[in-house]
């Protein structure tokens, strides 16, 4: 595969059947590693909704071959039931996660570019097409911002000559797009060119996705990495044993706000503190050009208590949620916090690398002058 | 009960049974209350050891306790041989736990004031003044600490009118000592002069002591409280919705450098960060006189792996260490973390409140000067 390409992807055509869609089964994770076949849209859209493709950028590529699934249902339907039940199988999908706006980005491509089509093998051939494209645009984003992120890394190396320690928080890996991940890709990309780098994996409470996903994955790559309680991580940046953090995003506003997994300000003001570099790495999807404060504009999700009364853990060979907190504890489970963009280093896009100012982003992102998405 | 005690302390006389030392059984908190009794040295000494009892303090008094129950088995023992049994008994509590210096304290403490006592009864009746002055001086100090603190809280509340918001990390409650605790002294104080306070409680991983223990006791004491997991405290300060932060000290050096539970420093930065008062409560024996940096001089336990890839959770009616992190990861636990004299707005002690500096901390400690400890 290519420069730090998984050996898998996390959703990909069957080459022994191409009318049936491989995903890894994410509910599973790290604890079992299963793949599952999916032959029709509204397995697709189940498959989303329950949660066993995760992730912004996976779900809009699944999303994709779910409508090549639809196309492949409607191959002998007349051109106006056909088109009807692409729009019953796109609306399906757009509905099966709330807010994931790479659902419906990646729906309505596929229904636009089907729209003139009427014969079945035709939009059969061309559906196929599109969700190829879709998949592989995503792991070409990533795997651009993991060169540009590469280059961060390649020159902490020159200068120490040891192993870089890198630190992430959550999980912007590849198996929350097709491959590579965000903030995981220069430290692939670092890893296949030789440099040595070791990543500190903070666990990220309360739905641990570093322990479960990120550990799991960087395992699976060969990376070297050592997981610590969220906690731990200023002691370490205190002792000179983080070189540089790289974390994702779920939105950053236009002035360089990154909105991202709760406790990441915590590390951003730990690595002030300590004159660590902290960069966040994300596809120019995740910019708002609509706000310049993250603070005050971001609405932050507040979820089920239970997640923080609660662990999610494998006991027996099951996955169970006991109980870790005192009987009868109320709690309150932010699920982001925002990090001001004072704090940030530098924005890793798929464009190349910008301060985390206006001025620096609309520099590589001119359509985004003047707070309108004009994507 | 005085100001702010509990209805219980961690570890008395049974009323009904004199010869006899009660305990909360902290094996069993949150899930399960219980007390136990304790009738011989030995068995304080297991009791210790089994972390039945836990806590600086709390320790400490159980270790008078314990050899008051020596002297209570060396009654009838000729002079020689109760001085004998008196030593053996001190040396096993002692060595009940490796790092503890206030067994060794308590324990040298009776051995010195009963040294020239031959009357068995006699010894009896001293061990057992001992015993119950130990205990006292823990419950004094702490309540100080309270009063003190308590000043804070009210400046607080008159300023603004409304519940004050008090966030903490880990156990430094009455939990750890024998009433009122240090960091959950001015909580208490506070509550119970009619000041409506509420208290942020993180939930400290790996160990969780804040959901266990610090949740558990703020409960039971009425005092309201929203639990959090560890991550969130910085989301919350850039909120406005935290006035103070207060924590313990496992060891504080003479210029003000505080270590406490792992995860303190990236709280004590973010307060910086966000203008909110970060103050450490501590008692006088925390000093450590012959350190000037405690970056540098204080050693960080670094303990099992397990803690950070496992979770202590309730499930099926028993207690339970389900794995939460990926299968075969590999993990760091450090259990302190170090916090800078200046990101510590004060130092709450028993003998009032400082500043986090040298002078500060010497004009109430003046037997501190020269970095000798004479106390």
């Amino acid at each position: 595969m290519g420069t730090g390409e998984p050996v898998r992807r996390t959703v990909w055509l069957d080459s022994a059947d191409p009318e049936s869609v491989r995903v890894i089964d994410q509910c599973l994770l790290p604890f079992e590693y299963a793949e599952v076949s999916i032959r029709t849209a509204e397995g697709m859209a189940a498959a989303i909704r329950d949660m066993v493709v995760r992730g912004a950028g996976c779900i809009g590529a699944s999303a994709g071959y779910g409508m090549y699934l639809a196309a492949l249902e409607a191959r002998y339907m007349s051109g106006a039931d056909g088109a009807a039940h692409l729009e019953r199988a796109g609306a399906a999908l757009e509905a099966s996660r709330p807010t994931a706006v790479n659902l419906s980005w990646a729906v309505q491509r596929q229904l636009g570019e089907l729209a003139g089509i009427t014969a079945g093998d035709e939009r059969v051939t061309r559906a196929r097409e599109i969700a190829e494209s879709i998949a592989d645009e995503d792991v070409a984003s990533c795997a651009a911002i993991g060169q540009y992120g590469l280059g961060l890394i390649e020159e902490i190396y020159a200068r120490t000559s040891r192993p870089v320690n890198v630190m992430t928080h959550c999980n912007a890996g590849w198996l929350a797009f097709v491959s590579h991940g965000t903030a995981t890709a220069p430290m692939y990309a670092a890893h296949d060119a030789g440099i040595p780098v070791h990543v500190w994996v903070s666990e990220t409470r309360p739905r641990n996705q570093g322990a479960r996903l990120t550990a799991w994955e960087l395992g699976e790559h060969g990376v070297p990495h050592t997981l610590i309680v969220d906690n731990a991580a200023g002691h370490l940046m205190q002792h000179g044993k983080v070189d540089l953090i790289i974390v994702g995003s779920d939105r950053t506003t236009i002035n360089g706000d990154v909105a991202n997994k709760i406790g990441t300000y915590m590390k951003a003001v730990a690595a002030a503190d300590n004159d660590i570099p902290f960069y966040a790495a994300l596809p120019s999807s995740t910019f708002d050009p609509s706000s310049r404060d993250g603070l005050a504009d971001i609405p932050i999700e507040e979820r089920d208590p239970r997640e923080v009364t609660n662990a999610t853990a494998f006991h027996d060979g099951h996955q169970i949620e006991p109980r870790v907190a005192a009987p009868g504890t109320g709690a309150i489970n932010y699920g982001f916090d925002v990090t001001p963009a004072r704090l940030v280093a530098g924005i890793i896009s798929e464009r190349g690398i910008c301060r985390a100012s206006e001025e620096s982003i609309l520099s590589l992102y001119p359509e985004f002058v003047g707070g309108v998405i004009s994507r």
